[in-house]
């Protein structure tokens, strides 16, 4: 029966196809206003971030049925396509009948006022019919593809890394717990520990933080690869940046230093923003209209802007220079904070900045040691607005320097054999970076709480849906 | 760095471009042999299945340290591109010089002599350098890119399903328990239950087992979408076919009928496989001749055929009227096992099938009930080789219905109080299915066992790498 139902989209972009001819589409009714002897119903059918106006007047046999439609309510309508020059919308439908699907009512909570977006959050299953998420959601989906597209185009090869780890060893945050034990009787072994060769994976299991390691395997086969799936963190954070649940894109590329890794990021950003400019123009004109006005021109410049390397070294120096009073003070060898990225960004290049060469003590140990043997070869790409929004390195390649920083983090070898012997049999010069999806959606769309762009979010205290 | 050297692939694909030019190409060494005064490296870069051919003598510096480097090790090589007409491969590259990037050693484990599939998975961080897997895990990466083009040039949105979920009320399988609970001091209750209330998300979680309820929310919003991420099952099954992770495609599309679902699937299906066999037609020639002999032929004809569709009643009455024995006897009622499936679909029809109208007492409760009160409208799509590749149903949309068979399954109705909604406001027809994406690649490589299929597979007592 679907095809039987002309998109709205198709009857917008193609309307000359269709104009003066009898179509049917099917939808959700968005708001109505009927008076005696005709009505109009904004109707959308999903398919596109506008509605169609559907005309209709007593020739429609329910006339009165329609005309007391709840919101919300689904119908299918058939009718003429009619250019409506100089009137808001390109073209309307003059019903000739309108079949009713089903029916909403009064209860429907979504109505025309406007709600906050706390509420909204409450009913995540009804949200995506209302204009800001229909528009988020749309901008994702169309971001997620121009992420694929963007590597196999390249010919990287999409890695699914694995979610649940056998190992907690990468160290980039708190971890979920995965067990099938029976919590109320939780085997132990003779010295009173919890004995887990009894849990499922006959060990413990925890849900990822990454998949970089596991990249890093692939990339080493297959020269370039990317990773695009859930990651997981299990921290106790209230802020709108912070999701338990959340996608990470994760590329490796192998004979590739960080000039590569720099380039990489720089054109995938760019790629992918000008992706979602040209696909999803109505959803971003919404965005600039009424959730961030600056932000069309902020997205066209920085894809036409060539960003910034500078060093961490150098970047403190203009932070300390700046004379700017922060509330964490900036020394050599202090982790950068928001409040320091987002100057160096905005007040001192307004254009995104990627920032090398960080002090080996803040960073992860599995990034090249630079000669000077206290920096390592980090990356870490700053853009107006929101500061990091992408993290990588060059990878340490050589086997004894890896064991050397694995030892002195205290963490321990026989974790990482695999990882090492990666060293041992063919290693190779590479690098890779993460991208936290969210963020760029966020940074796509203006939206400010992390949860609003997720469809079903997990965070703390919060698994609804 | 990257760009200095030119993949392998392009070499082979644009050849008359590069012939008799100086080139540079980086990869590992998957063979050499070597002469007292020249050498051939078969050297594969990892950008292409197949290998470039490098020849070397004495006018390499480093003739003698080349010609010992221990399979794996990686080079970077400059040389000519030279056609050699008529030899194994279309061209090969004499050498200039030969830098040695990463040695390996005579201990690397992947030697030329043939390994089991069961020692390959130990080394699971070596194997994809094995044809086997380079060939799997390229036409993963290819398979998993068609999908999304397939959908997103039909307008589907690609919607993220939750990985971790509040509720266990899928009912399609064992779940995983996720909890940052200390195990060795449970919170309890006054009354000595375990106080969930002080777990992370405030109650039980679990890993997702299906994300199709969530693909309705968005498909009710959306019109057409589909999800495509990792699915959780923690059973213990020893199988071939089982594994705890893997990946699962679940469109969901609305003012749509079963009808509408099969076609969908049916598209779908034959477009990935026209996909791959395209775009990585190397890899498709080495399963066929190394893995499963008429594998071209098999899939070139369901390219091409027209997919049966029969009801369930129709499928039991040929397999009672084929008067085959089977292990499991064949009555109106009974759950179809893989081998009715196989004789269904290898015996009678000898081509993809799609077996509708289920009894309502096998199958799930959101499935539609048929008028005849005793089946559902559910559809699985069996294929030759494998069995069901497809489940899926067109939805039960009536609230009135829907709760009934919420309350004769003996499920909660307050569990659901989303998924009733999503029918009282504005309800629509709707279908969707899913599809195990590991079955497919499974059955387009002919590899027999889902581990192979996997880059890092978890399966019961396994969650290595």
């Amino acid at each position: 029966m679907q095809k039987e139902f002309i998109t709205v989209k198709e009857l917008y972009r193609e309307k000359e196809q269709y104009i003066g001819k009898t179509v049917k589409v099917a939808g959700w009714i968005r708001t109505s206003r009927v008076s005696k002897n005709f009505g109009f119903i904004e109707l959308n059918d999903g398919s596109f971030f506008k509605n169609m106006q559907i005309v209709f007047d007593e020739k429609v046999e329910n006339f009165k049925e329609v005309g007391k439609l709840a919101i919300s309510s689904s119908i299918l309508v058939e009718g003429e396509l009619v250019s409506t020059e100089g009137a808001k919308q390109p073209v309307e439908i003059h019903a000739k009948s309108i079949v009713v699907e089903g029916e909403s009512d009064s209860s429907y909570p979504l109505q025309k006022k406007r709600h906050t977006l706390e509420y909204l959050r409450t009913i995540a299953h009804l949200r995506p019919r209302s204009n800001t998420f229909s528009a988020v959601f749309r901008v994702r989906s169309i971001a997620a593809y121009a992420i694929h597209k963007f590597f196999q185009e390249r010919n990287f090869v999409y890695a699914h890394s694995p979610i649940i780890t056998g190992s907690d060893c990468e160290g980039a945050g708190e971890m979920f717990r995965i067990t099938t034990m029976d919590l109320n009787d939780i085997p132990k072994t003779e010295d009173g520990k919890i004995d887990y060769t009894q849990d499922f994976f006959g060990k413990e299991a925890n849900l990822t933080v990454s998949g970089q390691l596991n990249a890093e395997i692939m990339a080493l086969s297959f020269r370039n690869v990317y990773t695009f799936g859930p990651t997981f963190r299990a921290e106790n954070s209230y802020t709108g940046r912070h999701a338990s649940e959340f996608w990470m894109i994760e590329p490796e590329i192998v004979f590739a230093d960080l000039e590569d890794n720099m380039e990489l990021a720089e054109d995938m950003i760019k790629y992918v923003i000008s992706y979602v400019l040209e696909n999803a123009p109505e959803e971003m004109e919404f965005f600039n209209s009424f959730i961030d006005k600056g932000l069309l021109e902020r997205l066209n410049k920085i894809v036409n802007s060539e960003f910034i390397r500078i060093t961490y070294t150098k970047a403190v120096e203009l932070l300390i220079e700046s004379g700017h009073e922060f509330e964490y003070p900036v020394e050599w060898g202090c982790d950068l904070q928001t409040e320091h990225e987002r100057y160096i960004t905005e007040q001192i290049y307004n254009c995104p900045v990627f920032v090398t060469d960080y002090p080996k003590d803040i960073k992860a140990f599995y990034m090249r040691m630079n000669e000077d043997g206290k920096t390592v070869r980090a990356m870490d790409l700053l853009v107006p607005g929101v500061g990091e929004i992408v993290g990588g390195s060059q990878r340490e390649e050589r086997e004894d320097v890896l064991l050397d920083r694995i030892n002195e983090m205290g963490l321990r070898e026989e974790d990482y054999w695999w990882y090492l012997e990666l060293r041992k049999f063919g290693t190779a010069t590479h690098s890779g970076f993460g991208l936290g999806f969210e963020r760029i959606i966020m940074y796509m769309t203006g939206m400010s709480n992390i949860r609003d762009v997720i469809p079903f979010p997990r965070t703390p205290k919060n698994a609804e849906f």
